[in-house]
């Protein structure tokens, strides 16, 4: 067996049996031996923004990593961008890269370059595979490494010679770690804080979004009336009809800093102390007033269920049968133009029972999430990195993850063109996702940012750097192009009608909403 | 004077005036310095391997730095494999990105990341700035760094405070060192080793491959019946009838390694001694036989004209009238169906004075080059870092550096699509890009690759990862929703008025020729 196959056959032994691919040469030995050894499920992506984006879906849905396979320094570089976000949410991903053998690197070909170095900024850990016996090995590690809690991004390199040499063995990767049970300390303490505070917050981010973790911190609102809040972008969120409703952190600074001002005591579970997305001159970086006191109740990687049970049973709060939730009020279908209002209503109340919302809507999605909260219960999916075209590979992956869901996309014309190609992989393997593309032809958030630093009037020069016209994108067109159908919109009447067709539809579709 | 404004002063006293954009928030002084400031072409791309690419190809057509514009780490990623293959071009590129505030950084926001260490695997120096009023000379340092032969990437990474605060001052780059001479020892040494060669041969590269530089190259292999062989890969190669016609080593191991075979003594001049482009399986990386002896004339950075005359005279070579050169003979145009030999004859028939060729055809073009050597004058320009997706932006740079030429782009579709944004920055700025999209459906290439592994019945896991089929690419959709005109064509008359029709629209076109 050689080490490709010893590494295929570890994936599997370890439960990793979905790979999200864009190779080259030097990673055939891989392809031929994920040709032969069943079992792997391959998705081919024709950018690998697409296959790491992919691979970050998958893990927010399925709560395990999938493997991706990238072709080289500069493969991994063109998929860097996801990874980072894929870091930021923690989502737990097997990174494959193939690299020349080892002889060849020294021999500086064109497509040599420093592997690790690019790595290393994107991944929690990086390995460079030694010899074909040691393949399967490293792939196991890289398995542990991804799922250890909450979820890292692990890249092993892989050089030719590592693949094809002969002496390669299945190893199993050990069994994924259970989070940690926080301490009875811990808890006591949080209790002590929410009830000495004058005003407090429970923060939550992580597994504290999920629905059992909110219905426990519910509990511990109702017995203490601490609000609780969730950081501005969450990884998987759960809401809609019967989950405990939650305010999230506003992007804008000085609204943050305004909700945020009340609260002397902030309990953190799975989340951090909120700061700013960006600096601005004259705007602070921190966004919670000084002297607020920070309680950790549980990290990211801790059991956040147990953790708030057990601070819920430490109030003695109420059982979770008391716990206010969200009624089934789907919004009143509006008519007539788009804008952020009225296409926020046609979304919260198109949005299908149990479906996966991926929000990259930037700028005109501003009311898209409060007037969600009473929709059908669904899945908010939000970008943790910041680094915009992660829309449509996260949605291929979650809906790769969850076939049996509706996953609908929401994505600004700037942000899907760059990995607009993700829409292939949608039609290749025709995966049930609803795209809605904001088409208001700019980088508008970047118009406000330009205000925001000073810059009331901009002229032509400035103006050309935010504006998508000259030309427009006809992204009927571009999806055409791709294998995917679809309509284009104007007013709230079409939008309503495209989106239910879009929801009736089982595989891909895409809708131009002209805004 | 703020940070920004002096940078973008500072970039214009030193003459780098085209500045292709994609940037955020923390770009936004910048973006209104280029506003205010007069002078600055400004291009945006909707993607970031566009930004890179162009700036690559405008160097190679201008012979001068143009400046780039990224957003933080993640920006800088997405343009960090057209920033590999402009780095082993050897072009210059003052690479600039956005950092947030430095006071910001350690506060860990979504976007925050090592930029640093991004940057260093794909440049050949990384600044960031410390202070608004250093901005101005970091920004000259970078150009000088990029313009030093014969071309470097220069990344200065700029923190939003250095950008806003005041206190800049505008700093002149020194001017462009010229290239150095190489001495008379060495040219001596050259002569006697293809005096003592059994069978020399003269290897181009860099600007060796330049019109004069061939010609005087002519004049050694006239007085010694040396042979005259480029790199599989040029910046820029100046050929076509007038020009001394030259042969490259072949991209396959072995053809490589017969065509080499013979010579007991290689000159190297701006070239390197030649090496496989992947390693395989037993077969070499070094293409020389053993004990072939490498005498360097001329680096990459040294003249190579001013070498190569001094050669020639050393070896009281004749002068540069007797040097054959190609005659002007345009292959005949055939009829019937595409294939590489018919291709390549269509478009050797119509290749226009003057233009320039920019080949990323893959597996597809490998008749194009020989059958295009008595063609009309024209650039023919190669990736030389292997990594795919460089052709679109690289023509758009191409274009831009030069209007008063015709841009040919030809292109696999599979390399296509890594960067087909780019498409749309062809018709924003009308540029005169003819694209040939090669519609073969599949990374041919690595069908071959996977064969030479040792595959010889790939199964459907494997053909899936390699075939770009279910669905089938719409080339002309692709092109329609970002602006660009364009028709489909199946057979050598289809593709031969299209290519006329192409080449006699003055703006951006593309043809889908179906294999």
């Amino acid at each position: 067996m050689n080490g490709a196959e010893s590494l295929v056959r570890s994936l599997l032994a370890g439960g990793v049996d979905v790979c999200f691919t864009n190779p080259g040469t030097s990673e055939m030995h891989f392809v031929a031996a994920l040709d032969h050894v069943p079992g792997m499920r391959c998705s081919l992506c024709l950018f690998e923004g697409g296959v790491t984006g992919a691979a970050d879906g998958y893990y927010r849905i399925a709560g395990k990593p999938a493997a991706t396979l990238l072709h080289l320094g500069p493969g991994l570089a063109n998929g860097a961008s996801n990874l980072h976000n894929a870091r930021k949410a923690r989502s737990g991903i097997v990174n494959i890269v193939g690299e020349h053998a080892r002889d060849h690197i020294a021999h500086d070909a064109p497509l040599t370059s420093d592997i690790e170095g690019l790595a290393r900024p994107v991944s929690d850990w990086v390995r460079t595979s030694r010899s074909a016996k040691e393949v399967g090995r490293d792939g196991a590690t890289a398995i542990t490494v991804a799922r250890t809690a909450p979820g890292q991004v692990a890249t092993l390199i892989l050089p030719g010679d590592t693949a094809w040499n002969d002496g390669g063995a299945i190893v199993e990767a050990e069994p994924a770690a259970v989070p940690t049970i926080v301490d009875a300390p811990t808890v006591s303490a949080a209790a002590k804080a929410v009830r000495d505070a004058r005003k407090p917050a429970v923060l939550l981010g992580g597994s504290g979004v999920h629905e059992a973790q909110l219905t426990a911190a519910g509990r511990i609102a109702e017995a203490t009336g601490a609000d609780l809040i969730a950081e501005w972008a969450n990884a998987r969120m759960e809401r809609g009809a019967g989950r405990v409703p939650i305010r999230r952190i506003p992007y804008v600074v000085d609204l943050a800093v305004a909700m945020l001002a009340p609260y002397d005591t902030i309990i953190l579970v799975g989340a951090r102390p909120p700061v700013a997305f960006f600096a601005y001159p004259d705007k602070p970086s921190v966004l919670t007033a000084p002297g607020t006191r920070f309680v950790t109740l549980a990290s990211s990687a801790d059991d956040t269920l147990a953790a708030l049970t057990s601070l819920a049973d430490a109030l003695d709060a109420p059982g979770a049968d008391v716990v206010a939730k969200a009624p089934l009020a789907r919004p009143e279908l509006p008519s007539g133009p788009l804008n952020h209002e009225t296409l926020a209503a046609v979304i919260g109340h198109h949005i299908p029972d149990n479906a996966i919302i991926v929000d990259e809507s930037i700028s005109i999605g501003r009311d898209f999430f409060a007037r969600t909260e009473t929709s059908a219960p669904h899945t908010w999916i939000n970008n943790l990195g910041g680094s915009i075209g992660y829309g449509l590979p996260v949605a291929t992956g979650a809906a790769m993850a969850a076939p049996d869901r509706k996953v609908i996309a929401l994505e600004g014309d700037g942000s899907a063109m760059y990995t607009v190609q993700s829409l292939w992989t949608l039609a290749r393997e025709n995966l049930d996702v609803t795209v809605i593309i904001f088409a208001n032809r700019a980088y508008e958030i970047l118009r406000g940012e330009l205000a925001n630093v000073g810059v009331q009037n901009p002229g032509p020069r400035a103006i050309d750097m935010m504006s998508l016209t000259r030309p427009n994108l006809g992204w009927l067109d571009l999806a055409r192009g791709m294998g995917v159908t679809g309509q284009s919109v104007q007013d709230c009447e079409g939008l309503s009608a495209a989106l239910a067709a879009g929801i009736a539809h089982e595989g891909p579709y895409l809708i131009e909403a002209v805004i």
